[in-house]
């Protein structure tokens, strides 16, 4: 009976009202109210736009496009030949972030101000225009991921980064109105203060117990099975106990490591799978969202920590930060974690 | 000399292109990209849409004009007439939290839960539904506030509230569909761990110096002059220095002090002058933005502190987060603070 607690209780009920919950994730520290006064059924935050919009396989006008590659952008790794290539990462053309600078810090008064070097690439991810991750092979994903770790491993070589976050932005509210599928990667010059945070919080959860807040996390997921959407041998995508909004989605490696840059061979193919399948569980579940995902890593100066635990988090854009969001650093989900998982499961990909 | 470091530096050059830089916001601990690569002109963040749609001044399906007040919420304050109002404050017709529920909070292994007991009000902000604040009179603002700093008193007597968040959403991509002026009050059983971290902050530069963080940033704006947008007798509107999106505003009042509800009449009617004087701005300097705000004040258990000063916070949303925000918690602003409080500045509101 050890886990008996880990399954969700039934909210309590006001005048035949279910009541709201607040949650909250002891990774993030984040509370969320669990609102479901105003709860949807999970279908009904499927993209509204009736059908899924054809694109062309190639456009002359997209800089992603193969044959495109001249414009003016540098590549700086390349999966493939030049002219039959899989996957190339090349420099953001209107770059946050530029490594061809020196870190220049510089504090006066209450003012700091470090200069813009670092990285801000653009991962292309396949020749092809109209292809989206969902619909990509295994070995088509695997590729990706491939490109990421090789730049991470390079990029975490200079002294200047600090950080190093990989990044999508799928779909106009996500961020992007570039349709040709890419990715970005970005370093920064400094451990943002929401990394420092939650680094702060593992090391004293690990102090405390002696474990990894996110194996705890991991392995409690995988005991109670409510929230969990998919398996393979070397990941577990679930759904947060405490998720920030309907459909955010976690994907932790079993085995403990801190660092992205870490993972095998073996375990990048099994990711490539286990991406795919969530992408495409929420491509044909809710009618192709945009969504955005991302890799956390542990900062490059901290590697093989026992406190940090890699993992990929997927935040769907089917819902919007609004004044309460930005004022109190809380969310209000209007979707049930366990409905929202349990929807996921349900769906069947078509082959 | 003294306040020399303030003004800002050219930034440094590289191969003839401006270099983008970071900064930090000391009351927040957030860095921000200040991206000069991609900045754009202060009038390219007008709302495209090219004119600003007339509203009916009253409509017969709207639960908040005059005459429909018999929707099924409650009522908790009214400044004027049943028939003839003012302001009304009402009950969230969904609310996310209820303030007929104890607080019962549950730890069980990693999760934490807490019932979901607290008020989620609607402020209808006038009788009229095709107004907004921008448009309204001083007075009519002011009484706006008045509702804010009345039901700030009378929700931070129950013994099960931790946090007060005052906000509105303005236009649809800030979270509102509701055309009707409105604004809303949420109280949560909880200190947000946002709320917390900045407090730390706040204590630690007050142990550190023996002075208000936020006095000092007021004192250091007034000093600079570059970023002010608007001064009024008891209050300062401002771009901070790491703003982290284009005409993100702060209004501070000069007086130290901890807690909104502190709020004298004299410094209300002065508030109105300022708030609406910067909403005005934005409105017809960048054709209506859509916008939050939010008042940020003290937790309610810790009243008079030192350390701690409330402000406003106003974020147009003029651009969008994405996977490098989501991912980072760090943000790419694309305007420099200082152009967009020249351009604030310039901008005369028609009479």
């Amino acid at each position: 009976m050890a886990n008996t607690y880990l399954k969700s209780k039934p909210n309590p009920e006001i005048e035949g009202k279910k009541m709201s919950e607040l949650r909250q994730n002891l990774i993030t520290r984040d509370w969320v109210i669990v609102a479901t006064e105003r709860a949807k059924r999970p279908d009904q935050f499927a993209n509204p736009k009736k059908s899924i919009v054809l694109l062309p396989q190639h456009r002359l006008d997209c800089p992603f496009c193969v044959g495109n590659e001249e414009d003016g952008t540098v590549e700086t790794f390349r999966l493939g030949d030049r002219t039959s290539w899989k996957v190339r990462a090349i420099g953001n053309k209107y770059p946050a972030l530029s490594p061809t600078a020196e870190r220049i810090r510089i504090s006066s008064g209450i003012h700091r101000t470090i200069s813009g070097v670092g990285v801000h690439e653009v991962i292309v991810e396949h020749p092809r225009h109209d292809l989206t991750t969902a619909l990509l092979s295994v070995e088509e994903v695997a590729n990706i991921l491939l490109v990421y770790r090789q730049r991470y491993l390079d990029i975490r070589k200079s002294p200047h980064i600090e950080t190093i976050i990989i990044f999508k932005n799928h779909g106009e509210s996500a961020g992007t109105s570039l349709e040709h599928p890419h990715s970005q990667i970005a370093a920064t010059p400094v451990v943002p203060s929401q990394f420092r945070s939650r680094l702060d919080e593992a090391v004293r959860y690990f102090d405390d117990t002696g474990e990894c807040l996110f194996c705890r996390t991991l392995e409690d997921e995988l005991a109670a099975r409510e929230r969990v959407i998919f398996e393979s041998e070397y990941f577990v995508a679930f759904i947060p106990y405490a998720a920030l909004s309907p459909f955010h989605t976690w994907i932790f490696p079993r085995r403990h490591s801190s660092s992205f840059d870490d993972i095998t061979d073996a375990e990048i193919f099994d990711l490539a799978y286990a991406l795919k399948t969530v992408l495409a569980k929420l491509y044909f579940g809710l009618n192709n969202p945009d969504y955005n995902y991302t890799i956390r890593s542990v900062p490059t100066a901290e590697q093989a920590t026992k406190y940090f635990h890699w993992y990929i988090a997927i935040i769907p854009r089917v819902s919007k930060q609004a004044g309460f969001e930005l004022g109190s650093g809380m969310f209000i989900n209007t979707a049930l974690p366990e409905e929202s998982a349990e929807f996921l499961r349900s769906i069947i990909i078509p082959q």
